[in-house]
């Protein structure tokens, strides 16, 4: 069983007048954070905001960019070419490192949102198109992919990458996570008891298959309703069998990449 | 009369399907270029594009920041406070700088686009929010405003600025510029002469009132029809006056500042 | 005192993942409901979903038209020109006639949101403009304008005119409201008590000052937390001095209009 | 062979300070024009212009609505829910409905545009939810759809349909089209060619397959640079051919539905 990991969570999904998220309680929770940057959700008001959040709560910032659709909060696919998602990605990251500059911090990944995400686990030169553009931006951030098959391709053609898997989604025979339009309430001890899992290498699919997992780090859904008492169920959980968590960076390192 | 100058250009103000301006003809011609950063104008791919032709052609590279307007060009002025003026230069700031980072460029200067540059000289806490904002992410940034009372207010408060003064627009008897919502052409020996005017640092009013001008840098619209035309009549003039070009940076320099 | 008026409110005002008020209390306290047309809020479901509530509940339908403008929720000023102004409406007007239409409803009255009802206050062409553009559209419609000197010049001019006040914002002391950006909780009783001077022909401003006011429409806010219950205490204080509500369209004719 | 046939074009694709087409030279060639609603492109005021140019014509009009992606001129696909795709054209039918309403027209028909008709190809629930929606709002709009299954089911359904071919685009084996990012030049006489072989009932794949054909309309890329030159040239074929035009209501009328 794993006894290190990070534990990421989506934030800054408010949008102007428009809250989503309690960041607030959120954030001491979890040792990463994803901030949307404006396409999917996510003002400049709130970038800021969620840089300030990100840097009280002594967390690794990441960027959360997502397709240009805010109607669809970025949960619907787009055709994008690779060379069109590495475009999306790059300006959002960029845009998230302006705040990020502004506030002395740094940003230590990239992870797409959504329907982009999911795009990278379709199209395989998505994955490396976004791979080859930010880490020529910035060779140190970290591409985080889902954990399988994409992630260890690109981790194997020298990217670096964060493998990542889910306590609260629910994952199909094929090991991919199934993506809820609008996330509800989830039973706490059920997602902490997937995280343990995705720590002993394995989880079970819808259809009781046995996925096995190799991560680095474990997504909770900041838009999820009870997501800061799932926090808290995985934390107590990692406390109980002496599961630590750091920066996925430190865990990367830690694994010997 | 001054015989040191920067001759600045906007570009990249395309956006997806259409096309604007005639950037790889005007870039040879100006030695610093401010480029559309997606909320008025420029698209990901034509941001890339524009990094690409700015080292090309070994030209400054400066953000073009504009309101979120895409129907109006950013020509339309808006209400934003200071705060929200100052994190909409740095969220485009920093979306150029993801390319500029990707490309191996640097970013050497910020300025406000259309009715966003026009806010700063009515607002006088939107021009100083902003060089607040864009000088804590990096405080090498240039901030480019109109040559006046403002620009020189914000400098004296100590931040770097580079004072802009315009080749191809009339101005008014405050010394304040006629914004066109749609350049015309102009006559290049018009524009060209208004160029040697500010070296020697004055401008001609629409009513014929002397307008003194201590400028850095001088403008040139990339999207007027015969903008390329008029780029070259004022560098054809500056050779006759033995008048040099250089990055802005550089000109402030040989200001000493 | 006035025994006949108008109750409207402004609602359909989420945004695709993001929600905000609680339409489905709101509708059944009103007579009149604005919907937001996509702008500054209200995705195309939402439209729907609000045309829907409007027919259900038995309430006048109106378009609520915004600025472009999501992120700061239509409530930044824009300088559009009248023109802009009028095609704003229009278009906007025009999208929530789809789903009226496929609802079989009709929509009675158009009432322009945040910023732009601020500009038919400040430039009387903005507000010319949009009346004579609506009413070419379709002749019945009903443009609501703030009760005052520019509702009264329009409806001069020969144009179907609802003349607004309203029970939960302050007024100053030129008889303008005063726009919060993020409205908060208020005293359902003192919102209540407004309400009733608005009826009595006068409300007082912030001041002190008395303002005449002929209304024939009381807004509240969708968007304020306790917008609920302030409708409930205003219909409450109604029903004690006999007064009764009716859609905009038939106080109007009963006004003699 | 058939002799009368609808030729309709795209138009109104301008955005604000981007000019696309040459609509008052292509308009004259046609008997139906398709304007862009605002979500790829067609700002208000452009929409306003092409009402009127339509209406100066005596051209058929029609709207045109496209995914919310101006960065990508809605020739990116999306994975709309056949709900969300419905609600995508009613918005955007109902738009333009409010400037053709101001200027006494009527809107025939309805032709998704770009990767959302490409959806209602790939997607029979998509086909089907859009002419319910429209037909709801008004049973006398046609649906334009390309000639082939997709089209003869909904036919078949009771939903009013026109059907559509292309003279400049070429076919694949499916009997689908392929639809270029960016269109480029075509050769005017094999676009002319094009459109006589559909009159005969067939046109050949790229790939020499011959696709059968029945359609009421035909389509001509008002984007695509020789647009015009290619409308000429179809038009002289036809006048060769003693091939008549007119609005694609009256040829369904003329075909006995």
């Amino acid at each position: 069983m794993k006894t290190l990991i990070d534990l990421n969570a989506d934030a800054g999904e408010s949008f102007g007048r428009w809250k989503l998220g309690d960041d607030a309680a959120l954030l001491p929770q979890v040792s990463s954070v994803n901030v949307a940057c404006g396409w999917h959700a996510g003002d400049p008001a709130t970038m800021r905001h969620s840089v300030e959040l990100a840097v009280a709560n002594g967390v690794a910032l990441g960027a959360h960019p997502g397709f240009p659709d805010l109607a669809g909060f970025g949960r619907r696919a787009m055709a994008l070419s690779p060379s069109d998602a590495a475009d999306t990605c790059l300006y959002q990251y960029g845009a998230l490192r302006g705040f990020a500059d502004e506030a002395g911090a740094r940003i230590a990944h990239v992870k797409p949102h959504g329907a982009l995400y999911g795009l990278t686990l379709r199209d395989p030169d998505v994955a490396t198109a976004i791979a080859a553009s930010i880490t020529k931006a910035d060779p140190t951030l970290l591409l985080v992919l889902l954990a399988g098959p994409t992630a260890e391709r690109v981790l194997a053609d020298g990217f670096p990458v964060a493998r990542e898997a889910f306590a609260d989604l629910d994952y199909d025979d094929n090991g991919h996570i199934i993506i809820e339009p609008v996330p509800e309430a989830k039973d706490p001890e059920a997602c902490a008891q997937q995280a343990i899992d995705v720590l002993n290498g394995r989880v079970t699919s819808v259809n009781g298959t046995t996925i096995e997992v190799d991560a680095d780090t474990i997504c909770l859904h900041g838009d999820r309703p009870n997501s800061v008492e799932i926090a808290r169920a995985v934390r107590a959980r990692f406390a109980q069998h002496g599961v630590s968590t750091a920066a996925m960076h430190e865990v990367v390192a830690a694994r010997g990449r």
